[in-house]
C-alpha cells in the first residue's frame, strides 16, 4: 500500500493514559527530530481518550475491565490515518495483563505495524549506557513497581542492579502522582508538595547508590527536570521518542545531548 | 448520531503548523480543564502532517498551493474518529486566503462542526478583559502583520487601539522565529539570540504605550512567558484551548487564572 512507502510512514501516539504525558511524548519526538522547517518534522498523529481506556494502575490491583481494549481502538484509529509506528506512553499500561494483550490483538490484526515497548527500550538504552557494573534508582507507581516491569527488562543486562524505594517511599511517590488535591494528575503546573516528595524520594535512592534515577512513571518528568535536580535522570519517555524517529525516519534522529 | 452526543463530543487539533504549537495546544487545553484524575478529561485528537500542509508565509507572501487543502484533509481525518470542535493553533493559517477556504470547504460538507477562530476569539477575550480604551501591542510573523487578521478582528472593539512593530522590527521577529540556525522553529528549547530579538522588540512596544502584548505566532509563547518577561502577555493559543473546552464541556473549564 503507498500510504506505508518510506515518505508516508508516520508516527501514532496512543496518548491519555495519561493527557499530559501524551502531548508529552509529542514534544519530545519533535524536539528530537533533526530539523530547520516544519515541513521536515516527521507526520505524527495523537489520540486521547482516557475514560474509554479506564486507570490501569486500578485495574492491575483490582482487575475489572481491561485498559487493553480502549488502547487497542485507538491504535486502530492511529492506523485508520496512516500511522505506521505506535507508541504508548505510560510505564502502568506496559504491565504484561495490559501491554500483552494489545501486543497480541495487534499483531494478529495488523501484524505490519510496529508497537514500541517502552520499557524494552529504557533497559536496552540503560544496558548501553551504563557498560560496567552500575546501580539504577526507579521511582515508578504502586502498579509498575508490583507488575516488576522494570526489573524484568533488566535481566537481559545483568550487569545492571536496580533498586526501588522502601513500600512506605512507594506509598509517598504514588500519592505524589495521584493525590486528588496536589498530585501530578489533578494539578498543573506541579505543585510544592508533589515536587518537594519527589525530590526526598530521589535523593533517597542516590544515597542509597544509584547512579542515576529511571523516571518511571511518565507524569514524573514533568516534576524532575534539569532545573529541578542536579542528579542524573533517564526520561524513557524520551527514549521511547527516540526509538520512534528511529523507526520511522532514522536520517532524522537527532544527536543525543548529555 | 450516538458519536455526537453530549458525553461522546471531542476537541481535534489540526497541528502540525508548527508541531510545537499543535502539541502546545494539546497541553494548554489540558492544562484548563478541571479534573481530578485522568478519566476526567475531555477526548482529544492531534493531527500533525506538516509536510502535506506547507509553509502558510510563503503560500501568502509567494502564492503556490494553498496549505487550506491539507488542512480540510486533516479536518477531515479527525472528524472521522469522532472530534466534534475543531482548531487550528497558528496564526497565519488564519489569514483569510487561508483560514476562509477551509472554513467554507468545512462548511459546505460539515455544517455540524464548529471550527473555532483563534484571532476572533482573542480579539473577543482582549474586548471583554480590557473595558476601557486601551493600547495593545502585536507581536507577528509578516504574514499575520501583512494580512492584518488582528487590526480586523479587533474593529469589532474600537476601545481597544492595536500597535505594531516598524517594518524592520517585524523582519527581526519573524527572523527570531524562522532562522534555520537560531529561530524557534529550529532550535528546541528556545535559543538565547531568539529571546534576546524578543525581549528587545517587546520591550519597544511596551515603551510605545502597550499595556498588554499579543503572542501573535504560535512559537512566542515558547520564548515569551511569565519566567522570561513580566510584563502581560495575551496568548492566543491558551484563549483557543479554553474556547475549545468551552464549546465541548463548559462544565469543566478551569476558572481563569490571573
Amino acid at each position: 500500500m503507498v500510504r506505508y512507502s518510506v515518505y508516508m510512514k508516520a508516527i501514532g501516539i496512543i496518548g491519555g493514559v495519561g493527557p499530559m504525558a501524551g502531548a508529552d511524548a509529542a514534544q519530545k519526538i519533535f524536539e528530537n527530530t533533526n530539523v530547520a522547517t516544519d515541513q521536515e518534522h516527521l507526520d505524527l498523529y495523537l489520540t486521547s481518550t482516557p475514560r474509554s481506556i479506564g486507570d490501569r494502575t486500578k485495574f492491575l490491583l483490582e482487575g475489572g475491565s481491561n485498559p487493553a481494549e480502549g488502547l487497542y481502538k485507538n491504535a486502530l484509529q492511529l492506523i485508520s490515518l496512516g500511522a505506521s509506528t505506535l507508541i504508548v506512553p505510560c510505564n502502568t499500561a506496559h504491565a504484561p495483563p495490559i501491554f500483552d494483550v494489545l501486543r497480541k490483538k495487534l499483531h494478529d490484526s495488523h501484524p505490519e505495524i510496529t508497537l514500541l515497548h517502552m520499557i524494552e527500550e529504557t533497559a536496552k538504552h540503560i544496558g548501553e549506557r551504563f557498560p560496567e557494573s552500575t546501580t539504577i534508582g526507579l521511582l515508578a507507581t504502586k502498579g509498575t513497581h508490583a507488575l516488576k516491569t522494570y526489573p524484568n527488562a533488566l535481566l537481559a543486562y545483568p550487569h545492571i542492579t536496580l533498586i526501588e524505594p522502601s513500600k512506605e517511599s512507594q506509598e509517598r511517590v504514588h500519592d505524589a502522582i495521584y493525590n486528588q488535591r496536589y498530585g501530578i494528575k489533578a494539578q498543573a503546573p506541579v505543585s510544592k508538595e508533589a515536587l518537594a516528595i519527589l525530590l526526598e524520594e530521589a535523593h533517597t535512592l542516590y544515597d542509597r547508590g544509584a547512579k542515576a534515577l529511571i523516571l518511571g512513571c511518565t507524569e514524573l518528568p514533568l516534576a524532575l527536570t534539569k532545573e529541578t535536580i542536579s542528579l542524573p535522570l533517564i526520561d524513557p519517555t524520551v527514549v521511547l521518542a527516540r526509538s520512534a524517529i528511529k523507526h520511522t525516519e532514522p536520517a532524522k534522529l537527532k544527536d543525543e545531548t548529555a
